[in-house]
């Protein structure tokens, strides 16, 4: 028989070395906001984002002539043309252009993901769109929940649970992971009413302390878009 | 207002350092088997147990003359008088005693959890006692899970869960932490069914390999015990 292919959670990227696999398809998630905010740039016609780990880094390129989008802890940065809210985003200021990008957690997550076979951006805006591209694609996948500052967040961890349950309904996917376990679990609760059930999380306080909550139903709405963005040599461009 | 008592959930050793608190109260949670053992220990007498880190230490300490239980991925080292299973540590073999101890990760969650206020011991089978012992101290508290070789386990999960929901119930307590309502949510799904729930659990599946599963409907029983095992000096002595 056929082995099935395994579908594993990671909740914190301090973890990632146990998950990490050449061989496996890595969706990288970070729902408030980077990866929801990724996605709209890339529905919204953006070319190409390069995600850059520190600010120093964002700020040399800004010097450079390109735009910035730059933010740590919420808070645009600013030296920055963007901040992290995917309302920033829109057709009119993204349409062609490439963007340079550096968050808290999102970024980060990205870049170490690079060792596995492919890194995709995953959010609610594009679950439909990944489930599709991931069996037909037909290797192992892992889910890397950006988190926060590498402690567990509810909402990454609930995406990665509705991506996970999408896949365990195909035949060829299987899982003996506790953290896939656990995450398709607190899906199942929390499908019922998803921004209800974010009320909860600790960013969605942290976003509302700083008025920057009015993102959170936007970032909980299934398949607005079938784009899917992929790391190529550093750089994030749509897969197609 | 008099602020709440926080409470967190610590999902792997990994990440402690992020929840590292000197005037916390710190349970130390592995539930297959380590400190379902180290209950058991204390309820049939043991003296005294010496947590260690490695093998090299447990075997020397077996040179000079100590009972020692070790165990790595399950089976009970050659050169050691027990495994972890519960079962081992019987009346009539702990009695009085003083075991040098060493798991495959309960021990090493133990040490590294002796930066904060006290570290307690966490089981099912003394869950209330523990509920009562923290109630009464008023302190933070921090429930950390020793995990599977760092990565996330649903059994160390769900009893935190069950613990954190018990201090909930108490006004004094209150959490912003993701994963303490994550914990929570999953106690309250395992808890209809406690063991039926763990048979998804991967260390359930080891344990099974192993022909070791004999104790899992025994270390997922509540309240077997009042005795409450703490670290002092290095050492686990029973609280009193």
């Amino acid at each position: 028989m056929k082995q099935k292919l395994q579908i594993e959670v990671c909740l914190t990227p301090a973890v990632f070395e146990k998950y990490q696999n050449p061989d496996s398809n890595v969706v990288v998630i970070d729902i408030l906001r980077a990866t929801s905010a990724i996605c709209t740039a890339f529905m919204n016609g953006v070319d190409t984002l390069i995600p850059v780990r520190t600010l120093d880094e964002a700020k040399a390129m800004k010097e450079q002539g390109y735009l910035v989008a730059a933010e740590r802890d919420g808070l645009v940065k600013d030296f920055a043309d963007f901040g992290n809210s995917p309302f920033n985003f829109s057709k009119e200021r993204v349409q062609g252009n490439t963007i340079v990008y550096s968050t808290t957690n999102g970024t980060n997550a990205i870049q170490m993901a690079d060792t596995c076979n492919a890194v995709l951006i995953g959010s609610f805006l594009n679950l439909s769109a990944l489930e599709q591209y991931l069996v037909k694609n037909n290797r192992d996948v892992v889910l890397l929940c950006a988190a926060w500052k590498d402690k567990f967040n509810l909402e990454d961890t609930v995406f990665a649970g509705a991506l996970a349950a999408r896949l365990l309904s195909h035949a060829n996917f299987s899982t003996i992971c506790d953290s896939t376990h656990a995450s398709v679990d607190l899906w199942n609760i929390a499908k019922k009413d998803l921004v209800g059930y974010m009320e909860k999380s600790a960013q969605r306080e942290r976003l509302r302390k700083n008025n920057l909550d009015d993102v959170i139903p936007y970032c909980h709405t299934l398949d607005l878009t079938d784009t899917i963005p992929f790391l190529k040599d550093g750089k994030l461009i749509l897969l197609t």
